[in-house]
């Protein structure tokens, strides 16, 4: 006899994973005083709010049928070839068979962990590494292995000892955010990227490789995508899947991303995605197909690199003047997050209260660990407010901190139910 | 060690589904001349290009943050509130906060297969059934059993029979359209929905009510949703999820969709929703609330109805004319699908080359079983084609049947790689 209520057929996995902390901080932006260097939400106002509608308008004035009629599960070919022909520009060659349009990064990754993965097998991630991989990987049952992370990303030396030793279990595939990582905002060296290559050929695993801020840098020269050394390391092109999306460059609220895989993994990921939802809207893929053919992405990137390097610098300079000597930091030259520490080791989920009570939030550094966290780190993202949020919520952590430093300080309590850890 | 080739991590569930017959159906479309009465696709001219380039537009000018910016996992509040009044005034209870957006009624159905069903788990489909479900459960390694449909939709009795029988598996789960059903056009009537309610109860299994096709009604009076009988049946509340779509009554480029579901099971369709896709994209969502709200849909949903009710009595009088006493169908009252058989037992699949040589398609029914097919059915779509297309398509349809029975006749080569079965 099945069970007397529903809720015990919904799969433990399902359970117990409860709700992402970084959401439940928002909830606290109710309050029009609290400064949020929490989100990693792209500013509202650099929408080119009058870019999207004239190309919305284009797209149901001239490809009427695209826009609203079911279409192919791989994308529409117009905005595959934009793709394909952005990702050239940037030195990664590809054409538009190559790409399997998705909703953002995030369902790229999850089709790759639906074809690729079942529980039990292994897969590698950074140390710290971004939650929505972390989240899906725990779900499918994956045992997840980790790498460290300094200023130059994934420390591919810790990788290489890690494949040699034979206790190791042998990973399928590892995730990384090579260029202004989430959480770090760290960049690996082209050295790096190279070596991560020739660990995969060696050891035979998919490197997925997600890249949503590469495009964001405000300071220093371009690296390439892993994906465009694939021919400096022979024998790495089956094993390298790129993921994209126009979430940080255009607008999260389109859910559109893309995944560039060799063909048997996305002859796989377009199954999964056909049982999935069918396709990725015709509706916003024609919008952002007009919208980047008409140049207007490359015409609107230059204001929103330059609104996040000037936030950037306002981060900087008072991170200088309020927590120099207390939080150690790492200084991106892109992106929209700064990754620290606080340098007597204290814990950050203690701080969090002190800092919430005090108007600002941010993201306590442990949730980005698959195993062992840094209890003492944070990250703080510049995407959201301006330049005068910033030094006031920076000022308002400085406070905090000394603040939770007084003896005998009992932690405020928190203003929702507690997040998850 | 791993395998030397990527391809082999490929999940095997993944290797040997194929495409879908319906889409390569669909490539034969590059020939103008073909006539389709294959593709479960809303004729485009009835897409309300006007009324939604208007929504857009309204959409990114009054509420960009919204339609732009990430959002919550479970939709806008605004458009789930449209959905709750909609659903109210056919006759289902329900509010805001039982409503998940989702890309589709497919990405809703796929949710509660991620969250509710194990490999092994056993299932129930009606005979003949959606593809797009069936593929789900095959690829998650259910069990589907199945159960027969007549003119009154899902025979309820059969049903029974096979949960008293102690040698079935216990279903978690029953997939049911239930009105203008996808193959079958049929409708459940409402002695049979209660009946259905009240095996669940009993049984304790979860009823899936997929309605994508309720409002097309052109003739006949309105079934209430099996959601909004839950009332009249004790206990069956909880058993019950209604999946709805804005694919049939907007536009499927849109790939918008709803879940109603009982609390714990709309809460692992939310946490399954954010590790896929984050969430439906804001941009779609504000414009269908924007439509709604406007009164747009009520407003263009007859122009959609007449248009339906013309093409199907089309193809009520073409195959009066045609097909007498060559093919039995089932003629619904709505909806966008006729099911029929060839009277003298033949293979559609055997019918199709020599339907495509004279430029008409149809799909052989075979693919809409999850077992004991029935080789001679087949299902014509009414919903793309005009009248005139349609009286002709048919034609074509009984023109093919009289060169299949010529004595020796062999059948025309595909002309393209043949689909799957």
């Amino acid at each position: 006899m099945n069970p007397a209520d529903p809720a015990d057929f919904v799969s433990p996995s399902y359970r117990h994973i409860g709700e992402s902390l970084v959401r439940e901080l928002g909830k606290l932006m109710a309050d029009p005083e609290m400064v949020s260097l929490a989100g990693g939400y792209p500013g509202p106002e650099l929408f080119d709010r009058e870019g999207l509608r004239a190309a919305a308008d284009e797209a149901l004035r001239e490809m009427p049928v695209a826009a609203l009629q079911y279409g192919p599960t791989d994308g529409l070919p117009g905005l595959r070839e934009q793709v394909a022909r952005l990702l050239g520009a940037r030195g990664t060659r590809c054409s538009a068979g190559d790409v399997l349009m998705t909703g953002g990064s995030q369902q790229g990754f999850d089709l790759l962990v639906r074809t690729l993965l079942r529980a039990g097998d292994a897969a590698v991630v950074e140390r710290p590494t971004y939650t929505g991989p972390l989240r899906v990987l725990k779900v499918a049952g994956v045992r997840t292995l980790t790498v460290g992370v300094d200023a130059q990303g994934l420390d591919v030396d810790e990788l290489g000892s890690m494949l040699r030793d034979p206790a190791t279990p042998r990973p399928k595939l590892l995730y990384v955010v090579p260029t202004f990582a989430n959480p770090s905002g760290a960049t690996m060296t082209r050295a790096r990227r190279l070596k991560l290559l020739a660990l995969a050929v060696e050891h035979r695993f998919v490197v997925v490789e997600d890249d949503p801020y590469g495009q964001l840098r405000f300071e220093g020269g371009h690296e390439p995508q892993l994906a465009g050394l694939v021919d400096e390391v022979p024998g790495s092109r089956p094993w390298v899947v790129h993921l994209g999306s126009f979430s940080k460059i255009v607008a999260p609220g389109l859910r559109l991303g893309y995944a560039v895989a060799p063909p048997p993994i996305r002859a796989a990921c377009l199954l999964a995605k056909q049982l999935d939802d069918i396709s990725s809207p015709g509706f916003t893929q024609a919008t952002v197909q007009r919208y980047v053919a008409a140049g207007r992405l490359e015409a609107h990137l230059p204001t929103i690199v330059a609104a996040y390097r000037e936030r950037a610098d306002a981060m900087r300079e008072a991170i200088a003047a309020h927590l120099a000597g207390r939080v150690a930091f790492n200084l991106p030259q892109g992106g929209m997050f700064m990754w620290g520490r606080l340098v007597d080791g204290a814990d950050t989920r203690a701080l969090l209260p002190f800092a919430i009570e005090r108007k600002v939030t941010f993201v306590p550094g442990d949730i980005y660990y698959a195993d062992r966290p840094d209890g003492a780190s944070m990250r703080l993202s510049f995407a959201t407010p301006s330049p005068a949020q910033i030094r006031e919520g920076i000022a308002r952590i400085g406070r905090a901190i000394e603040r939770m430093r007084e003896p005998g300080a009992t932690p405020p309590p928190w203003p929702t139910p507690a997040g998850p850890r």
